[in-house]
């Protein structure tokens, strides 16, 4: 099968398979407490700051939500996009931990300071969830992208409220290498408090991190981690995606190879006849309406999801393993059906 | 490292790192649609019965937890051992999802009927949890054995006042091995309801599967794994580990070796002069009270916990990987240091 | 003090009152298995049937929270107004109980299934949470009312779609005082599943009512009310409360002479230059714009509340006890301030 | 009727009701911020000191759980008797709120530091839930009392580890008076961080206080108290409660004339041939065996509770209405069923 479904349909990038084969000398320290892990963890370090607190998860609903319940007090709230993963995608797997979702008016994607404002009020009320959290997802779930200005001003007037800031990195490589900045950049410049940093999408098998940037709103997460059923035992398998993942910026290509297909996809679909591609392509999401009858027929050849069943748009995602000839064969394929 | 820690500090068999790396081709549906995972829901079935509900997780704790709140209303109780694992050693993630257990008294880590009964009352009281499920593990937490008879008897006793079964199953391959019992007859002849089938312990790196051998119990589970952050999105590789598990008794190998490797670690070390074996030696766990000022230089240089502090007493666990070596090695650190 | 803030700012009704003392005589069985509670829950089953599974509680924000909470699944949402009570007054409550709000379009307090259609999904989808209840409030926050024929198309639509119906009737004395309706006419005749009856805000002391029409939606909601510390011991107090309310209608003098007074105080107020009424006034409640420089200090004079910080507008509330003095001395305090 | 099934059987003391007659006048805030609900407030704070933090509920089982799940962090636990309320009549309350409890060898109702030292572990591990709050209640459920030694060696134990004490004081009056204590003593000086201060028993209607006597315990509480769905709106009603018990000793006129029927109660009824008082009587409650065959008979003249099922052991309550003909009715009817 070949799909567009989404990224993580693909497989595991083979630098990332051959560190876990690496790994699997040997005994070592359950739960976390073995030198691959805590070699990754260096490597993150390296990147985000040594005050930074690191742990791993397996999967990024898990590294949002827990997350989200780390920052919040019960009575907190948390602000995002109405497109957010955590609104939309988590079957209320924030709201099963407590956590009310507070939705800012969203455009493609993003949420601003004007949308975020009405949402802060001036004053506590017991009778109100007070917000504690504001969080964005970089890129997008519609594919675009918060330039680091946007991001700054997001942290800033969180700041001035007292308010943290989350990013869901779910795809944050397929960001930084899009908008040629640094993970750092991106975050610890901006202010950003803590980062869903996701590995799964780009290549990993299961890799997601909680990085805690500002390392006292970390503080205890290993307690919430295990309760919440998220501690693996044979962690040193995940600490080994990671170590690949980072080393020789890996992550960078495979994201840069991502995006480069996702315009590759855009340009060529958005050229053929009834192709309409609806949201700017900023890294590898391409967004398109296209004639209703061709939806079923293209997907059982090429699996994709219906992203608005209303008006009938679509998404096609792309990967580190989606080759030239994917995109050609989709296009013809496309073509004919229409 | 070498070490009697845990099950869980060996790393993966190699039938089961070469199931990983086959899956790793082409694109695959996620969130478990893809063939690799069907095939191996299938190999549950033929154990299990074709109505068995089966449902992949990568946390042990997950899995007994996740189970025993889809069983229970929020004002139900669950009957376990003092020394179960979910009492014990998951920092309280039954009660963090509502869940309140009910202690039995517990003899080498076993309950029996006569120590059920006391906490089953007569007639319904609105202001007392309700049990609505007995959970037992399969090998106990202890090293000791349920024979099928004891789980028959609970079995009957829990249907005959309305309430559930769960076999926490970690390491349920070992329970298989020592009895020489199939799983199924420790399990769906007894009428256990639902089984925490463990694949971590055994060899797999992350495999852990929930079994709902009365089908209707597991009703509408995938969407309760998924709100609880558990559904991985690369599923294949979870399918993989268990394809290879249950393929030409992978883990049945893996396990028989695992419990000889201990009881000749209770034969030798138990030689010892100022060792003395303290439990039953029934699966793959040795349980001793050695002197105390050997402990903590023993742990240098092979990792095991001491279980309980007040009496000294320790715990050393064999696996698939444990070799003669290991054991000639760790009884002649022993010595030495006694 | 005299004030327009909330119909909880009044007192207990006179005749309320007296049969609270009444009930003050000898041992009765606690927990609500006494005579007046029986009494009480017969008149309640006069109104909505016999089947009806009546509950007491003594806040509103229990009875909604408890009610949702029993209709819905962990992974089930409850679609309702933006303005809902549930949504923005209660701290987060149902969030906290892990109930996903999904948030319809509302104009004026309402949503309409037009608004309702796109929060329903035409499939299962393990990713989104999935709803199983509309939630409407009569009368509405914002002081309108839903028809009866509204009422009936809401639940009409929803049951089509397997979706429970609750109403937060807060207030529904009210309505049916404005409507000219029956109690049963606005909930059985349309389809309303459950309701939330409020006493407090009508007179009452601490006297609120979960009502389930629909009773196997109601089973076992009396562990849910323990369990959710939710079950006073004296209960026959509350019982005596709802005795009295419902004896010579008076639930209706103290609605009609509430909703008598808003009209009163809308038109005197509205007739006042630099005061605009804002919304249709329906109920008790009134909304306006007064020059802002007034607010402050009318309210140290009659407290109120601002019910929009951005657009100024404010909220006045009548209720049994407001006196045409009241609304002469606020008038003429409003008109001295301008 | 007349029992001896529990002080709640009883109804509101002549005073507590005058008061809240005295309450029904005018408009006053709600949600507590009325002046009534302020003076009692302030009683407390006489007691208590003033920079205890006084919150108001409805019911015993929020004001316990709510405290608990105040002090504790999601993987916190709260240690206490085997037969604390918390932990068997709260249908599973503080566990549906996340809280795990550990249970204490127990005698009599008590637990000591002894019992509880097993239970605190010499360091931290991720794997378990970790003590954050010995909880105790005064006088215990089985009708006994902590001497003030006692709660001071608890508290001192509790402090060196870093743990919260918590007093379930339920029936606290009937222990001031029964050890001729001041409520001072018994908490404040002893080091109790935070008590249940309970007045329904006592002849309230329905007022229970969390009182936070280390105040940064409480702080924040309020959201809390809200979101959990307990704050009532027409707190004064409450308040007033308060204001009259805690004037001119209406609650140790109470308490001391409750104690004294129990002690009357176990004289009279312990004499009795057949009749084995089982507890000492140290408050209001006393415990016995009496034939099997008598139970039921009794229980239809004058209801009451069987406490264990399997002994047969029987509870009878007294409270401040407890006259001294109900004794001698109720002596006379248990000789004649005899």
């Amino acid at each position: 099968m070949r799909s567009f479904a989404s990224d993580n349909y693909s497989g595991v990038h083979p630098e990332i398979m051959k560190a876990i084969m690496d790994a699997n000398e040997d005994h070592m320290s359950s739960y976390g407490a073995d030198p691959v892990s805590a070699d990754a963890v260096e490597l993150f370090r390296d990147i985000f700051g040594k005050q930074a607190q690191i742990f791993f998860l397996t999967t990024g609903t898990a590294t949002n939500t827990l997350i989200l319940r780390h920052l919040c007090k019960s009575w907190n709230s948390v602000i995002c996009s109405e497109d957010a993963h955590i609104n939309v995608d988590e079957c209320g797997a924030p709201e099963n931990m407590g956590i009310k979702l507070m939705l800012a008016e969203t455009v493609n994607g993003k949420i601003t300071v004007e949308t975020i404002k009405p949402l802060v009020p001036s004053e506590a009320d017991v009778h109100r969830a007070q917000p504690a959290v504001i969080s964005i997802t970089q890129n997008t779930e519609l594919g675009t992208l918060y330039s680091v200005d946007e991001i700054k001003s997001i942290c800033d007037f969180a700041h001035s409220k007292g308010l943290y800031v989350h990013m869901d990195g779910a795809r944050i490589a397929n960001a930084a290498a899009a908008l040629g900045a640094s993970f750092k950049e991106m975050t610890v410049d901006c202010g950003v408090d803590v980062l869903s940093f996701g590995g799964t999408k780009n290549g990993c098998m299961c890799a997601e991190a909680a990085v805690f940037i500002t390392p006292e709103a970390g503080e205890n997460f290993e307690y919430l981690r295990k309760q919440s059923m998220q501690l693996i035992s044979k962690m040193r398998y995940v600490g080994a995606q990671f170590k690949a993942l980072l080393t020789n910026e890996l992550w960078k290509r495979n994201a840069a190879h991502s995006n480069t297909q996702a315009r590759k996809l855009a340009e060529k679909a958005g050229a053929i006849e009834g192709v309409k591609i609806t949201r700017p392509v900023e890294a590898n999401g391409v967004f398109a309406i296209i004639p209703a009858h061709a939806v079923e027929k293209l997907q059982e050849r090429f699996p994709f999801y219906v992203w608005d069943e209303q008006s009938g748009e679509v998404r096609w995602m792309t990967s580190w393993s989606t080759t030239d000839d994917d995109i050609d064969n989709f296009c013809a394929a496309l073509t004919e059906i229409i």
